[in-house]
C-alpha cells in the first residue's frame, strides 16, 4: 500500500535534507521495520549515518510497570548523550497498542515528561520531523481496516501523488497566502456551539508548517499572546494522547489561562496534565488545519491537528520560532471541528466558515 | 526452557553488579525479546538505568549492503558519545542467520573493525558482559533442535543450577587452583596431532574468566610474550566469525608472528584478517576450556573456547589486565581440542593430557 523506499525518500528528503557525514537518529517500533530499512538504506546512500532505534513493542508498558520513582524523576544519562551527538532525528510511530500506557497514573507520566525536559530542549534545538507507520493497532485506533488506513496514510502524507514533494511545495503556497492574511492580525475569535474565545496573536510569528517536521503537516500557526485569552471552547474531535481517550473537553480562560476545564471522558487525565506545571494552563499555540487529504480524525493528533477545517489550541508549551514565551513540559493539541458549523475572524474579517477558507 | 527472569538475574547481578543509578545500555537482536524484557525489568528493580537496543535482525546485513567507504571507515558519533555515557554494556548474541554477513568482503570488515577501535576501545574500559540467546539459527548452526540448543545454553550457564551464580563461584575456585600452577610457570608447550607449539607466558598475569565477561566462561587465559611463540598448530575446532566458516586453520609461528597460514575452509577471509594490521599476526590470548557443561562445539566462539579439555589461542588485540600489550583491531579465538589426543605442559609439566586435567 505505501512504498517504504519511497516514503524514506520524502522523510530522509524533504523532511530532513539529511547530508553526508551528519547522524540521524531514527526512532520507532519493530513493527516499522520495512519502512526503517529503507531510511537506513536511503541515508546511507546519502552519505548519512543512520542509527536505528527500534523499541520492542512491549517494552514501554513493561518500562512503566518497573519504574521506580527515581526513573520518573530523572531521564538515562545516555539518551542526553545521544541527542547531543545528533545532527536530526526521526521519530516514527508505529504503535502495537495505542493504548498501552492508558493504565499507568496520568501523574506519572506529567512528572516524568517534566524530568526528561533537557533531553526533550536539547532533541528540539535540532532538525527533527515525526511521521506514523500504519499498523493494526493506529488502524483499530482510527477505526478502520489495516489496508484502509494505510491507504488514509498515503493520501494524507501526499505519497499518492507522483512528486510528493512537489505536493508539499503546492501546499506550502497555499499557507503562505493564508499567513500573509494573518500576519498582521490582533485577534483571532472562533466561533462555534459552545465556543465563543477570542485571543491575541499582535506580533507573533505564523509558522507554515509544510510536512518537514511533521509529516504529514498541512498547518499554519502560532503563539498566541499569552494572557490574551479570553472565553470558552469545546474541543469536539477526542484526543488520545498516550492512549487515554479524553472526549469532549471544555475550557474556559481568563486573562490566558485555563479557569476551569471538564471533559466528559478523561477528566481525570485532564486535571492531571493541568497541574502539570504552570505553563500547562496557557495555551502555547492557535494552529489552523489545511490538509483536505486528511478528511476525518483518526485519533492520532499527527493527523487530527491537521484537518483541513478545523482549529486546534495547545496547552502548554509553545515553538519559539512563533514568538511565543510559554514554557511547560506539556503540548497538548486540542481540536475544534468548524466543518460542522463555526467561525475563525481575524480582527473582525472571516477567515474560514464551516470549514472552508473565505478568499 | 530457559526462564528469561532467572537469566536477567544472572547477567545484572553476577556478571554485571548493576548498582542504582548506573546507565547500562542492552544490545541485541529482536528475537532475544523475552530476555531484552526480563533485563529492563531487572536493571529498573536495581534502580539502574536500562537502555535496550534491539536491533532488527535484517538490519546489519542491509547496513552493508548499503554503506559507503565513509561509512565503513568511520563510525557514528552518536555511538561513541553513548559508550561514553554508559556505565556497562551487556551485548546478547541471537542471530537470525548467523551467516547473514558471509558475502560481506572481509577486507570491508576488517577496515570497518579498524575504524572502529575508538568505540571499541572505550567500551572495553567500561564493565561489560557478553552473552547469548538461543535461537532457531543458533541452533541450526549448532546442528541442533531449537528445544535441544536451550537446554545446551541453559547447562552451559549453569541456569541448571538451582543457584547459578554459586556454581559460577565453584568454577571459579577451580580455575583459582589451576592459576596457582600456571602462574609462575615460563613456557607452556601444545602437543598435538600436527601441533608442536611453545610460547612464554612469563611475568603475565592470568585472569580467572568466571562467567561475569562472558556468560557462560570457564577459562583462564593470558597474553603470551609478543615475540615469543615458536612452532607450529593446528585448530581442529571451526571458526566461524561472522558467519564466515573457517575450518582446518594451521599456523606456523616464528619469534612471535604468524609467517605462514593456511585453513582447509574459509583460507581467503583468514587471509584478509592476517592483513588487518600489525598486531593481526601476533598472539593477544592463551586460554585454557574449563567449563564441563559446555561438551562439544556449536558454532559460537563464546561456548567453544570454553569447552573443558581445549586450549585457544586469539590473533591480535590482547587483554591489557594480562600484561599482553598487542594492539589489534582483530581479536580471533582459534581452538584446538587435546581431548582426542594431545597435551599442554608448562615448563615441562604436564597440566592438561587428553582433555583431563592433571592434579
Amino acid at each position: 500500500m505505501i512504498d517504504p523506499a519511497a516514503f524514506a525518500r520524502l522523510l530522509c528528503g524533504y523532511c530532513l535534507d539529511a547530508q553526508p557525514g551528519q547522524q540521524v537518529v531514527v526512532r520507532s517500533t519493530t513493527l516499522a521495520a520495512p519502512l526503517l530499512l529503507a531510511v537506513q538504506r536511503e541515508l546511507l546512500e546519502r552519505g548519512a549515518w543512520p542509527l536505528l532505534r527500534a523499541e520492542l513493542p512491549a517494552a514501554a508498558e513493561a518500562w512503566w510497570d518497573a519504574a521506580q520513582d527515581a526513573h520518573v524523576d530523572g531521564f538515562p544519562p545516555a539518551e542526553l548523550a545521544e541527542v547531543e551527538a545528533t545532527h536530526a532525528a526521526l521519530t516514527i510511530q508505529a504503535p502495537e497498542n495505542t493504548t498501552a500506557l492508558a493504565g499507568v497514573d496520568p501523574a506519572r507520566i506529567a512528572r516524568a515528561a517534566r524530568a526528561r525536559s533537557p533531553v526533550r530542549e536539547a532533541a528540539m534545538r535540532r532538525r527533527w520531523c515525526g511521521t506514523l507507520w500504519p499498523t493494526p493497532a493506529g488502524a483499530q485506533q482510527a477505526g478502520m481496516g489495516s489496508s484502509e488506513f494505510a491507504r488514509f496514510v498515503r493520501r494524507a502524507t501526499f505519497l499518492d501523488h507522483d512528486d510528493p514533494a512537489a505536493a508539499w511545495g503546492e501546499l506550502r503556497a497555499l499557507q503562505a497566502h493564508l499567513i500573509e492574511r494573518l500576519a498582521h492580525a490582533r485577534e483571532l475569535r472562533i466561533e462555534a456551539d459552545g465556543t465563543d474565545l477570542r485571543l491575541s496573536v499582535a506580533g507573533r510569528s505564523w509558522v507554515n508548517s509544510d510536512g518537514k517536521r511533521n509529516m504529514p503537516s498541512g498547518e499554519v500557526f502560532t503563539g498566541p499572546v499569552e494572557d490574551s485569552a479570553e472565553g470558552r471552547i469545546r474541543f469536539t474531535v477526542p484526543s488520545s494522547p498516550r492512549g487515554v481517550e479524553v472526549a469532549g473537553i471544555e475550557l474556559e480562560l481568563s486573562a490566558g489561562r485555563v479557569v476551569a476545564a471538564r471533559a466528559e471522558r478523561g477528566q481525570e487525565y485532564l486535571l492531571a496534565m493541568l497541574d502539570t506545571d504552570p505553563g500547562a494552563r496557557a495555551l502555547g499555540e492557535i494552529g489552523i488545519g489545511t490538509n483536505s487529504g486528511i478528511d476525518r480524525p483518526v485519533g492520532a493528533i499527527l493527523f487530527d491537528e491537521k484537518i483541513g477545517g478545523t482549529v486546534h489550541l495547545a496547552l502548554g508549551r509553545s515553538y519559539p520560532e512563533t514568538g511565543g514565551t510559554n514554557a511547560s513540559a506539556v503540548h497538548w493539541d486540542m481540536i475544534c471541528d468548524l466543518r460542522g458549523g463555526g467561525r475563525l475572524s481575524a480582527d473582525g474579517e472571516v477567515i474560514q466558515e464551516n470549514g472552508a477558507f473565505r478568499h
